[in-house]
Formats: C-alpha cells, structure tokens, sequence
C-alpha cells in the first residue's frame, strides 16, 4: 500500500532515479512530481513525579499490553516540546511542564527518530487516555523492563536508571540498530 | 501542487476528519489510505577548526548567495548523525568527526525541525560541493550576520556566539516563529 500514483496528478508512479537527483525515489514522469519520504519524529516524555516516573500500558498495536512513556508521532505545525506535551494529554490525561530535552534516538532501519524530555508531571493528575489500557507511576526499582513496548524507550529507560545512579542526567544521542544486531548504544 | 489524489489507488483524496481520528488530514474515501504528513527534519553540522567555523555560501535558491553551515533534509534510512555527516560531505567536501548534539529548533509555520551538531572538521579540508558557491572558516568575530540564509541557523550561531563568551557549550533548544512575530527564542 502506498506509492503507486502521484498525488498531484494521478499517473503511476516511477521508482527510480529522479532528474539530478543522487538517490532512487518515487517519481512522477509525467508532472514531474517527486514523492520525497523522510523519517518521522516520535517525541514524548518522560513525566517525573515524586521520584516516579508516569507510565502508560498500551491499550493498541503494536504492543497492546506492554509499557511505554506517553509519545507519538509530531504533527505538522506543532513544536517538539508542544508535541510531547499532547502526546501526555493524550495517552495519560497529565500535564506535565519544565521539559528538558532527554534523549535522541534514530531507528534507521523504520526511518524514525525519538526524542524523548525529561519533565514534572503538573500535580499528580493522571488517568488512561483512549489509547491506553492503564497508566501508573513506578519507582525506578519497578520499571517493567520484560514488559516494554519498544526499544526506543527501552533504551531511554536504561539511560535514566543510569544517570540516577550517577547523579547527573545528561542528554542522550543514540542509534537503535535491526532487531537482530547489536545496535542500541547511546552516548 | 500535491495531495490531489490517493498514491496507493490514485482515486481523488479528500480532506477532512478521517474515521476514527482527530484532525483533518487527506485521506482516500475509496481504499482508505490516509496520507499522513508530518514535519521533516534539518541535520547538520557546526564544524569547529582551530577556533574557526566552517560555513558555506549557498549556490541554489532558496537563499541563494547567502551564508549557512551545512545541512539538509535527513533522508529515510540514515541517523541524524549520520545525516549531519553527508550533508557536510555533499555541500563542503568536508569530513567531521566527534559530533556533539548543540542545537534543536522547532519551525512550526513550516514544519520543519533542525538539528545542529557541534562537530570537529577532520584536518584542513573543505571545497566548495555541487550545492556552495564558496566554503571557508570564519573566526566567531567575522560570522556575516547580515548575509545569513536560514533564521534556524542564524539561532544556531547565536547561541554559539553566546556559550563562547560564557565559556561553555551547551545543548539548546528553542523554536522559530512566524517572520514576522517575535519568535526565536531557544533556551
């Protein structure tokens, strides 16, 4: 499903080399339209309260019933810091405030990016939101590290359980590899 | 020119509220398909050598003839590292190494977020690529503030100029408004 016709005009669509360009993309012979495709941006945020961190449990694919932070995809026109701060509306009923941003991971293989923000939970106001099942505070002992959605978050937790041991919460930029590499290191 | 017909069955898209979601978008009444769009993110480099920083001056519209450091659109498939890298590859011949995340600007008028990387230029080398008119290091104290191309990169450099004469670099984030509002605030 997806790249069979030109959205301008209609006609079939071409893959392969547009006029000088230096990659293979989808394009339109006949209006000259290029179909550009570009990775999308996760942002989210990890909402600190009392020394707990806001989790929500999955209520749809993919993962339904597995943990993740509230996020979701950046829309056109939104900030990433107005981004994260909907996606916690949306996924948990919280607002949060202060954001620093966290951590900084490309999955190059899906052609996402996630940036994640460090940030307080306003209050401690929170319920599940339609796409969530349930949504709780877990101390950083009780993160359900068998039960999570996805590696991205994965990958932030991990960075957060080890910037608490060290007392210093930095920002983080890391790769997140194929499912069946090593990948997953951040910095 | 664009969203006038669905790229998967090529009937006529239609804009509106799509079943089951929140916002208006263009979708396909026929198959279904929603043509999601999201903003597209700007990587690039800040490559630093013995005190001086490496910019272009741009060869293609837009900003044609003015100053920026090198960066474009990440493409599908790459990390934004390694996005920031070919970008400065292509526009300054350049090779850089030992990247540092130092600047995110959100442009939501146009859906556009820029990533800026602190970057160490490897060796002495750089030549004008198929996309610059002109490359050279300028030292902080000669930057031309006033042949700038981009506000993003315009907020990048001030930042710089700024963490330099605080003797500190540190990771920002901020957003550009609308040309003629205020905006440009990064933190």
């Amino acid at each position: 499903m997806e790249m069979n016709y030109c959205s301008n005009c209609g006609q079939p669509l071409f893959h392969g080399m547009p006029p000088g360009d230096d990659r293979e993309r989808y394009f339109c012979k006949s209006c000259g339209y290029v179909a550009y495709q570009n990775p999308r941006m996760v942002v989210g945020a990890l909402p600190e309260y009392d020394g707990r961190i806001l989790m929500c449990r999955r209520a749809i694919e993919p993962c339904y019933g597995l943990w993740t932070l509230p996020a979701g995809y950046l829309e056109n026109g939104e900030s990433v810091t107005a981004g994260a701060v909907r996606e916690t509306r949306e996924e948990a009923c919280a607002d949060i405030a202060n954001l620093t941003a966290y951590a900084l991971f490309s999955i190059p293989h899906i052609s996402q990016i996630y940036l994640i923000f460090r940030a307080e939970l306003s209050g401690n106001a929170f319920a599940s939101g339609a796409e969530s099942l349930e949504v709780r505070l877990f101390r950083p002992d009780e993160i359900p590290w068998d039960r999570l959605a996805f590696r991205a978050i994965a990958a932030t937790l991990r960075c957060y359980e080890s910037d608490l041991a060290a007392g210093e919460f930095k920002f983080h930029v890391g790769e997140i590899g194929q499912p069946d590499s090593k990948g997953g290191g951040a910095s």
